[in-house]
């Protein structure tokens, strides 16, 4: 079978010019496998842009919580056997839910209704897989179940899941479907299920879990090629109180519905001479939802699958690359994983469940999963300019009406499905909806985005902002993770204070710029590094810049990482540091730390280290670029070569970390390109080197922006020269307006740095508080 | 303070003539703590004609599995100690569930949040009452806490509760909401609960609890007479896999939302001057659907109070009783009790939560709380009797509309909140629907209530019905109690029959009246009992009339008392008996039974003995009336007198057995009256003889209909003469038409039996297979 993902180009092909006809598609370019073994919690399976519905295998459902971060997406490369197929899962999270509805095939005269052992085959439904028989494409899975020979593929729609399974001439066909199992599935996790056979043969049913997200509804409806010749319902749960509710047969697993925390089906098919497929319709709001999705999405496996597939080539032709092999499948991949979230989570009728637990109608798409903490560093930025500014819209207008039901009155912090995780911190939908704003992007009620901004930056028992307003910092004995939430909260101020004065509110514009100098006051310019304060103005003792717990002063990290996050004034840091030379000589003695007698295994999302400069987790990820706010451009480009070298390659272990909803992935993406969102909200992107010898963004407004790496090789790693339509531009940054009027960056590559270009301190990138060359 | 309950009149008074202007009203004759002590399981709370909401006060909701059958109600009139007021309560079930949301008052300055042990006072908010404080009618209830000196009163709307406090003068207003404490509130009962403090100081909140129903979910609506000051909400649960949803401030308490298992919420007003007022609506739907029932019923405490007292009035007001003081206590207090259930179930909107756990919108009050195995026999007759057609069109709709959208298409059996709880055996929903429609109740959709019922009829996997229709009977090594499935199936059946023919639709009539012989299938002419078969033809062995066990052949009975239950052909059974005096030697036997070698205490259910005949469980109900079928009706006579003055008193423990919703209630209205509906569906009320002197119902239809009892007494217990409309009657019943005619019906009672009247066949009741008598 041919193996896509391992697909490598003759090495003639790498060298020739750049879209040569022979080159693959993007579509064909993308491998859906990066990232699914190592730290990147990626998933295999089929999922159309921004869908609903990411129909995957899962490996292993079957872990204790701490193993559940491993299996965040449910399927590890690692793993040999597959318990079955499931609708919903994260593309990079570094928490676990989801994995519901999970559906198996079972040929021949016997069914398991329990998945088994891993270690012992045969003990139940769970079997075994061979990585030759897989193939991965956007919005497309096929593998074939070693055990019972059942050849399994999925494809998705916007709200929609299809299986085909062919099972081996003469076996009876059946299905298991299971709503026991789960990602992150600790006991008690289902709080209730049901499941329902109406009378044309449809099965619809729900899971309410309490997983990462409490109280999670989710509904699905489902349809099958061939007729349901029998079934039965079973509730495996034991110690039920009152046991009436088993319904009218007392026990009876013929009935047409069930309902309990332990539901598993059989469902009988008998031999059948086509594949059998199943359509699946999933639904935040009901089951009524979850019928009309099904509806509103006709067509077949293969129809759903041309369908998705010309929605991908649509979404991957947003650039044009030519690049050697390895980069252009890890570009297209990057951009591939950038485009599955934030997940459509409004049904067909426009129905969505809020914050609020209740259901709402809108009239444009709503989306969910926001993994803000990461995406609003690159992920939207990139989305801005890969995406059209309809869908973009619709992200803001989903941020706002969440903000509009919530009970607290604030935009959305981690949230999927509509519900509220209360993950990470900072209230980072702000510079999403800024960043989009001050790009233009309209569509959307600006007034209404900043009173819900302001709303989501005021609410007092958020993250102590109580606190925060009251001394100009998160006080940490007051409240865990100080330092961090002070430096994240500035920021977010800043981009506030940047639409208000777009939009001419200018009193808000001063009060939130103001603000956004909170940053210094955490910092202690006698160390170097940002720390954390107590409600008494002292910083708290002692004080170690490597050390990372949970509840300590710093979210996921530490000092050393958290101390170069001011995007919007980088300068100031400069300034408090010493300068260019002291700022330097940091950034090197972070990146070149000696870990050999630390050992971080105790926390999470500690991956992907390079010294004390972490990729495998987003505080750092803007880090390589300060370089150049320090009048040093060619130690970024020395330091990105670095990165990009030891941190991404185009295997299923590429990713050094979750790739968190895009992120990690975005990263790569504008980094690729030679240029980077350090401050999202300042229209500045920072230029750093590109990695492809040429790439053509064709941007959403129909314009063309060629980026152009001439000489470009494994010794041309320095940029010598930048040219901005013929012209040199002496700028260490590109302005979105100069993106989006379309054009060439033209990079000429050498093999020695260029130590005069961009050095010059009004040459470089945006800072609040001016430049630190002083 | 004035006790109603114990109000007795001047002895000089018993003996004037009826209707002498010093009788107190209807209104203030009903004493709502009958049955709250003994095995009654009414409550003595506040609530509406039908009321959503039974606003009542909990003395204990700590029970174990085994106690709670105690407390089913919430209230035991024995208990020392209130833990709160919570707005619904099932009026007598047998079952338990319900008691939601909970309010208690604190005064002071330390507001404890758990309810203490009521072994310990001062423990916790639980508090001492003295029953000297109390004071209940119907639509209020008022209470002294002996330890924090606070008076609580309650009234309640259709779906609204009022809470009135008056807290001792200087001391610090607070209240307990507690989203835990439930009845039969064993662990894990409460499957997901949420509250939610709005800007304007109202409080939603939701309770999904899995309890005697499942998946049962109820919102709630809050607002007070004085401003919130302060709050805390609590989630008291230990043991949380994921705490992110604890909400922004992980862990504080002063938020505006909190959800999870285990919610409790302080509520604090400070010094108040006035009495507090909380005004809570309550919905199935949506906390939505509860803020709209707010706003629908407007209204304070006293406007609300008055509302209901007129609504009760006007329901009380149905007839118009003279008769002695306990015993017109005993009858109005019947009436009262048999207007609580079937309880609305849609919120002010029109929208509904249906068996699908879905959400409908009806042009209709829809009804719910449907104890239909104990209320087909006499309580859904008296709501023909005494409330508009409109209402009982509603029931009907109801119970339609369930049906439609039921996911087994089938007529509701044991349901509240629109939650099948599959409790008891039979489809009586069918003679409900059947003896409206057979007295002519209009206003709903035969053709569709019919094939609800046929519907019910066929559907297999209920109850075995599938062998039921194959065999005749309901095989024993199939399904458990299928001796009193057949019976029951058979009399339904036949209620059917009824209908279809009226309707013209005779094949099914046929097919229905050929069901409804069945009874004949399980019936052992041999040793005159009713006997569960096994699927081969064969009795089950070995047999004991007196054995009564769960899964046994008979439901919360024996043969002894199901032998009797072919209401619809009592004639048929004394054919197989061998005639009258063989049925009477048998009637007689189980009346006089020596029950001192038994022991029944290992049932529920099974109270109220007499001999074999148990009173306190409804398929004894009609027993006492079959001697008139079998040409002795001053044996009934007397019979009556027995049961009635055994069973029923006008105290606390005047019920001997489970109210079920009305059913025991409605029993003692209708022998009072000196008639009972023994076959539901025939449109006979079999003549017993009076308890009272004389009774003028106010029917629906406007018409009055009198019954008169002269020279009533202690001595006079027997029928000497009967007159309708002056007229000698000489049946041994009265018809539905007759009653509704208007007219009197006037008994002259005597000292002695008069063994002449209604002995002749001709003038027996009706039996589908004719008389036995031969």
């Amino acid at each position: 079978m041919k193996m896509l993902r391992r697909l490598t180009l003759p090495l003639a092909l790498l060298a020739a010019p750049a879209f040569a006809q022979t080159t693959p598609s993007p579509y064909d370019t993308v491998d859906p496998f990066i990232g699914t073994g190592g730290e990147g919690h990626t998933f295999p399976g089929a999922v159309a842009p921004f869908g609903m519905v990411q129909l995957s295998p899962d490996t292993d459902t079957t872990c204790t919580i701490r193993d559940c971060y491993d299996h965040a997406a449910g399927y590890r490369y690692d793993d040999t056997t597959i318990q079955g197929f499931s609708h919903t899962h994260f593309s990079g999270a570094g928490h676990s839910d989801l994995g519901d509805f999970l559906v198996m095939p079972v040929a021949g005269d016997t069914v398991a209704l329990e998945p088994g052992d891993p270690k012992k085959p045969g003990t139940g439904y769970r079997q075994h897989f061979d990585h030759q028989t897989e193939i991965a494409q956007p919005g497309y899975y096929a593998v074939t179940l070693t055990d019972s020979k059942v050849r399994a593929e999925m494809t998705a729609g916007t709200r929609v899941g299809v299986h085909r399974y062919t099972f081996p001439a003469g076996q009876a066909a059946h299905l298991v479907l299971d709503l026991r199992p789960s990602l992150y599935n600790y006991p008690g996790k289902v709080l209730w299920s049901s499941i329902r056979l109406w009378p044309d043969g449809t099965i619809t049913g729900t899971r309410q879990t309490r997983g990462w997200a409490p109280d999670r509804k989710l509904y699905f409806a489902m349809k099958f090629s061939a007729p349901l010749a029998d079934h039965a319902f079973l509730d495996t749960e034991k110690h039920v109180a009152y046991k009436g509710f088993q319904g009218p047969g007392r026990g009876q697993d013929d009935l047409a519905e069930k309902a309990g925390r332990q539901l598993v089906a059989r469902l009988d098919f008998g031999r059948l001479a086509q594949p059998l497929e199943v359509r699946v319709a999933i639904s935040s709001v009901d089951e009524a939802g979850a019928m009309n999705n099904l509806t509103a999405e006709q067509g077949d496996f293969d129809a759903i699958r041309a369908k998705t597939k010309a929605a991908w080539q649509k979404a991957l032709g947003a650039v044009e690359i030519a690049a050697d092999a390895p980069m252009r499948t890890t570009m297209y991949t990057a951009l591939y994983h950038s485009l599955i979230a934030p997940s459509v989570s409004s049904d067909a009728d426009g129905r969505w469940r809020g914050p609020d637990n209740a259901v709402h109608k809108a009239d444009f798409t709503v989306h969910s999963t926001f993994s803000l903490w990461d995406t609003f560093r690159a992920e939207h930025p990139l989305l801005t300019l890969v995406q059209p500014e309809e869908t973009n819209t619709d992200f803001v207008k989903s941020l706002v009406a969440s903000q509009r039901v919530s009970p607290f009155g604030i935009l959305p912090v981690w949230q999927f499905q509509g519900r509220e995780t209360w993950t990470m911190i900072g209230y980072h939908a702000v510079p999403v909806i800024a960043d989009a704003y001050m790009k233009g992007i309209k569509g959307f009620d600006a007034k209404a985005a900043l009173d819900a901004m302001v709303a989501s930056a005021t609410y007092g028992p958020y993250g102590d902002l109580k606190d925060y307003m009251a001394l100009g910092y998160v006080p940490i004995d007051r409240e865990p993770e100080a330092a961090s939430k002070t430096v994240e909260y500035a920021f977010d101020d800043w981009t506030i204070a940047q639409m208000a004065r777009k939009m001419g509110e200018t009193d808000i514009a001063d009060r939130f710029e103001k603000r956004s100098l909170n940053w210094r006051n955490s910092f202690d310019a006698e160390t170097g590094f940002l720390r954390a304060r107590k409600s008494d103005g002292s910083f708290r003792t002692p004080f170690d810049p490597t050390a990372i717990n949970y509840g300590s002063d710093y979210t996921e990290g530490n000092a050393w990482q958290y101390s170069w996050f001011m995007p919007h004034d980088e300068g100031g840091l400069i300034r408090l540091l010493g300068g260019d030379d002291a700022t330097v000589k940091k950034l090197d003695a972070m990146f070149e730390f000696d870990n050999s007698k630390l050992d971080y295994s105790h926390a999470e999302d500690i991956a992907g280290l390079i010294g004390q400069y972490i990729h495998g987790n987003e505080p750092s990820h803007h880090v390589a670029y300060i370089y150049n706010y320090a009048g040093h451009p060619w130690r970024t480009q020395e330091r990105l070569k670095q990165i990009v070298d030891s941190q991404y390659k185009p295997t299923p272990d590429g990713l050094s970390g979750n790739d968190d909803l895009g992120q990690m992935s975005a990263w790569m993406f504008f980094t690729g390109l030679g240029f980077y969102p350090v401050a999202p909200g300042s229209n500045q992107y920072v230029i750093g080197r590109p990695f492809v010898e040429r790439a053509v963004l064709n941007l959403p407004g129909g314009k063309h922006f060629t980026v152009r790496a001439d000489h470009l090789s494994a010794a041309n790693h320095y940029v010598g020269r930048v040219l901005l339509n013929g012209k040199p531009l002496a700028k260490g940054y590109v302005t979105d307006a100069q993106v989006r009027a379309g054009g060439e960056l033209r990079f000429v590559m050498q093999a020695t740095p260029n130590k005069a270009w961009a050095t010059a301190p009004a040459d470089r990138p945006y800072s609040l508080s001016g430049y630190g060359a002083e």
